[in-house]
């Protein structure tokens, strides 16, 4: 478990000024990106008052981070975030475009990826570290290192479709899900990002359309639009989405494809119901539309939920999947299994992308699925995060929290009554990170939802600053 | 040294039949893609004659192929390698964009990575695996994966510029180079097509137009069509582009990226003059164009041929480059060293491509060039490359081979007299998998060039061959 860090608190004991410390923690936010150019810092005032601590030294703090050219200050309005880079060589960077990746989902990722450890973070993608198993992964990666096979194995580029010993095993492993699929049918990638990444970019073409769920992951929309690609957003409900606006988006724009997360969907946690999945398999048939199963999340879901590819028998859906979620993020293996026919063009793409996959992270993986490790991981994982969620929920609905959907799986998708951008930037002063729902929506809009890790929000604590910070917010 | 393949022969000495060995051996190549859809078997005549067996027995070999359905039948035209995936599920790929990638550009490349080991392969695009290293490979796995250290940090998604401390000491590689970079410019990829792919994908749109050398590696122009780009070929001459044709296509196109391998050029194997590099980098000021230097060859080059990364101290110039020609294949690790305004752009597209890199080979690779390991491998490698670039030069000669670029580095462009398309046929028949040099045009046009790699053209009997082959399409 983790504790509520105490080092939010400035400390006298050190050798460190306070003005000191507090401009140290502001240029490491800045550094993180945590406070993006163009961020304003806290007044003077309510900096002083939040760390009980004097205003001159506050400005002394501010002073020092404006020596720094962190930030700049602007006449009547405050202290705000510079844009170094701009800075830097604004020339260099004139007349490039920019990829349409949003800024504020520029800054949640950034912050996923600088997690610290010291505390727990609302806005984690992952399950924290400490619910992982190093000694697991220490063994897989031994165990395949012995002898010298692995290292010959480097001497050559490697099979296009990946290691064929880890297709064998994916190939057993989505069979538990009801997938049938060959290990021919099977493609390894750098993560489930570039296994989408590989199938968008097989199957469509810039300016073509494609259907997202919405709320959904804005990373996604910022690849899709980031190839060119015109994002059609279908509202997700509890069930599915909505095939009313799809056929109506059908109509409109001819899309190709529908990606979509089946079961326990980011952020809601909803999964497909199985009349849901069927109904939509229908109209896929009927307007020659593809469709691209994400299912991320697939080991902290029970296997008996329907997955669109073991319905159609992978003739219409391209399924894929990864093992960041539950395994070692860092190793970065994840996979498609296609239907027969689009197997050549996705490695073409694959090699297009980054020629092959490095072996070493595959076998380990293979490993860690052949032995059944990975099973017994994943029984003591979904276990505690069901002992987690129970927690989180009780602990929300103390503070007066209430869920836009039933709590399931890993996010928590969280009303908290007043505009989530702006708790956002409030939470964050006071040292929580936490996902706005605005980040879940294709074209950001104002919204109350936020998405939570249900890993990482056990502590009265975090729901108590929530609550605190929503007063403030609707006081002013 | 690789021996010359004695397995060419069918025995008569095994328990299967001579049609058997036959059809066996054509449906290999037909799996391998060496033999693509649409690809015509040779004629019962020529192959009964090349084997030395009866026409009866060729005639029973092909009947296997019909009867498994790898090869069609056509009246008065012979027989015709089937294209599988489009027969097993056409209505499933009907409608979906074919990413432009030449099928035969696809069936060198599938070539490259079925590499067998058995028998020396011309068109090889790396070092041969019995040039590298396994036990130096295995030694830096090992010191990276002694401890737990490794395995905790797979419970993260790690830096999303890529491993700190192999940043820290590629920074040092590139000053080898006189390129000035610090660690924070510096970006790890998975290989340098990831870096090549990312770069692009943060400057450019679909649409825009793109600058490139030719002749040119046809993987990079399939690269750049299929994310939508406009290719603009700029003819390469031993100094450098042609500068005059670049202006006009500047003129008329717009385009703002410039992709160049500026060292032991890809197939030429020429390197750009201190003056075309100068002249080069004031027609970019001049055009606010941005160049991406692709230095994939640079440890088989001398380190001081000029780069234009150092020339203009990565201002408009982003620098790149891989160990996958000197080091190890499989471990994908490349990198990008760019002007510091566009560093956090690039790591932003790359967490759109995978999110980030693994771990493991990325300090496995820290390790070798800590310890001075890949400079000691890198001095025997290129020693042994002079010797065999020596030697191939001189059988080639010796059969009547002229090279239309003076030899240097890994490749050779060989001038064959006659179309190198036919001849890749026809020494495909002969068991030889040679790049013809359409290949390495945007748009392939007949020429009679082809690619050869010093590692692996040794043998006089390659030379022999070719020679043969050469006479054979000039008598029909």
């Amino acid at each position: 478990m983790n504790a509520p860090e105490p080092a939010a608190a400035l400390s006298r004991q050190t050798d460190r000024t306070l003005a000191e410390q507090l401009a140290a923690r502001f240029a490491e936010r800045i550094g993180q990106r945590l406070l993006p150019p163009g961020a304003r810092l806290p007044s003077v005032r309510d900096c002083a008052r939040r760390h009980a601590i004097s205003t001159s030294t506050v400005v002394a703090a501010y002073d020092r981070l404006l020596a720094l050219g962190l930030v700049e200050a602007r006449a009547q309005r405050g202290f705000f975030v510079r844009d170094a880079a701009a800075g830097r060589d604004k020339a260099a960077a004139a007349g490039l475009a920019r990829p349409p990746l949003p800024v504020s989902a520029t800054m949640l990722i950034r912050g996923m990826f600088q997690q610290s450890g010291q505390r727990p973070m609302p806005a984690l993608g992952t399950l924290p570290a400490d619910w992982l198993d190093p000694a697991l992964l220490a063994t897989a990666l031994r165990a395949v290192s012995r002898g010298p096979a692995l290292a010959e194995r480097a001497l050559q580029y490697g099979e296009p479709a990946g290691e064929p010993r880890l297709r064998q095993a994916l190939a057993l492993k989505v069979a538990e899900y009801g997938v049938v699929a060959t290990p021919q049918q099977i493609v390894t990638t750098l993560g489930a990002t570039q296994a989408l990444d590989v199938v968008t970019r097989s199957l469509l073409r810039a300016g073509d359309g494609v259907l997202v769920d919405e709320p959904g992951w804005a990373i996604e929309y910022a690849r899709l639009a980031a190839l060119g690609m015109r994002v059609l957003p279908v509202p997700r409900g509890a069930d599915g989405p909505d095939l009313a606006v799809m056929e109506r988006l059908i109509a409109a724009h001819a899309p190709r494809l529908y990606v979509t997360v089946s079961v326990l969907h980011n952020p809601t946690g909803a999964s497909l119901s199985l009349h849901a999945a069927h109904r939509l398999l229908q109209l896929a048939q009927q307007h020659a539309l593809h469709i691209v199963e994400d299912d991320t999340y697939a080991h902290l879901a029970s296997p008996h939920l329907p997955r669109l590819a073991a319905l159609d028998g992978l003739q219409r859906t391209v399924y894929l999947s990864g093992f960041s979620k539950i395994l070692a993020p860092n190793w970065r293996v994840g996979y498609i299994a296609a239907p027969a026919a689009l197997v050549d063009r996705l490695v073409d793409t694959k090699l297009l992308c980054s020629l092959t996959t490095p072996s070493v992270t595959e076998l380990a993986l293979a490993h860690c699925l052949e032995k059944g490790l990975l099973r017994r991981h994943v029984e003591r994982v979904v276990q505690r995060l069901d002992a987690a969620r129970s927690r989180s929920v009780k602990v929300a609905e103390h503070h007066g929290f209430g869920f836009a959907a039933a709590p399931r799986g890993l996010f928590g998708w969280v009303d908290t009554g007043c505009d989530s951008e702006r708790l956002a930037r409030a939470m964050l002063d006071a040292g929580w990170l936490i996902a706005p729902g605005a980040l879940f929506h294709a074209a950001p809009r104002p919204t109350t939802l936020m998405r939570v890790n249900f890993a990482t929000t056990q502590q009265p604590a975090f729901w108590h600053d929530l609550r605190r910070a929503c007063t403030d917010i609707s006081r002013h």
